[in-house]
């Protein structure tokens, strides 16, 4: 796909929580919410512990992500984002991502992971494929 | 599982928006954020057109949603909802929940849907099955 429409950067990078869907090894759905940031045109979330939703990923790279967003259409629904993408997971590198992604979830003097938490983890790198939802990236991306 | 703890049931009918997991053909997921309530232990949410969602839904009754909600953990992290589900379609009655579930996220008098665009549409009942996030709801159900 082109390069990520210039509200979607904005979006991803305010502090909004994003909605991480993965596949699970019997093909049913599993959401959670996460922090997320950009690294050139990937969507990067960064994770401790080896929990469902990383073992999901190394079995199965598709994802679909969704966030709401400011505004609403002519209808009255309001704006969200969805991004259908494909994932892999980066061991290490973690607890420098939350540190950093934490700076714009929580407030800039947060200190995260607290002290003695750390630990190399891993970070879920998506690869965005398909743009969708309610939004003004959808004129020009679907 | 039990009976939906309250302050599901409180936010599940507050106006926030319901991210709406389902499984495609091909096995990857599908979301969209629509307009719940609740109908006794059941989930349902309202859909004037057979889209992907209906139709994945009648091929693979497995979805999962996700809520925001207000609050936080003793980590800063925002409580969110997610539910696993059974999902199944039920004909007719979408223009009428609609403009139910319209008084609860657009407002007491909005009209919805706009006139001339009501069908029968469809229905999404979903039962639950597991109870995940962060919230208060977690403590007594997981």
């Amino acid at each position: 796909m082109p390069t990520l429409h210039p509200e979607i950067r904005r979006l991803l990078t305010s502090g909004a929580l994003v909605h991480l869907v993965t596949v699970n090894p019997d093909g049913s759905p599993q959401v959670s919410c996460v922090w997320v940031g950009l690294d050139g045109e990937e969507i990067i979330s960064a994770h401790m512990l080896r929990r469902q939703k990383v073992r999901n990923v190394e079995s199965d790279p598709r994802v679909v992500l969704s966030v709401e967003a400011e505004g609403s259409n002519e209808l009255g629904l309001r704006n969200y984002l969805t991004i259908q993408g494909r994932a892999r997971v980066q061991h290490g590198g973690a607890a420098e991502l939350l540190q950093q992604l934490a700076h714009v979830y929580l407030g800039p003097d947060v200190v995260f992971p607290p002290p003695g938490h750390d630990r190399p983890g891993y970070v879920i790198r998506i690869t965005p494929d398909r743009v969708g939802g309610v939004g003004p990236w959808i004129s020009t991306e679907s």
